[in-house]
């Protein structure tokens, strides 16, 4: 069993008020190190055996049509997830 | 400027509403490769300069601590992004 990962960020010039608000919670916490944050989504699609290129472009269509807003955010990633991954 | 991106998912053991909604949209768009689909999170987290280990310590910490619950979600992945990516 494989699986395909999608990866779904909020468009760079677009707000991020999740994003915001962890980025303001982490120096409360004492980690100063990071000048933004910004929050987006991730998917996991499983198929039945090894992900193929023509499954690979059933998940960028998904990626387009359902899991990402095309007028607010980017698919930034598409790609099969390693195996060892897909045996969690 | 170098980025850092932090993957959070649901526990295998977790139900997870959202992704199963996603998933049975799919079929209505005729995408019926997909035996089940999990939703997650993911944060970019920006920092000045290049990233360093130290930097990949900070963004651990603040993924268990803050990003993620850690009763019922799993940090997946904690690594630089590549240059292109960041140069976004």
């Amino acid at each position: 069993m494989g699986r395909i990962i999608v990866e779904v960020m909020p468009k760079p010039e677009i707000l991020d008020p999740q994003g915001k608000a962890v980025g303001s919670a982490l120096p409360r916490l004492g980690i100063t190190s990071f000048t933004a944050v910004r929050q987006g989504k991730c998917f996991h699609l499983s198929v039945d055996g090894p992900v193929t290129e023509e499954l690979l472009a059933d998940a960028r269509r998904a990626a387009e049509e359902v899991l990402s807003n095309p007028i607010i955010e980017d698919v930034v990633r598409v790609e099969a997830l390693p195996e060892e991954g897909a045996a969690k």
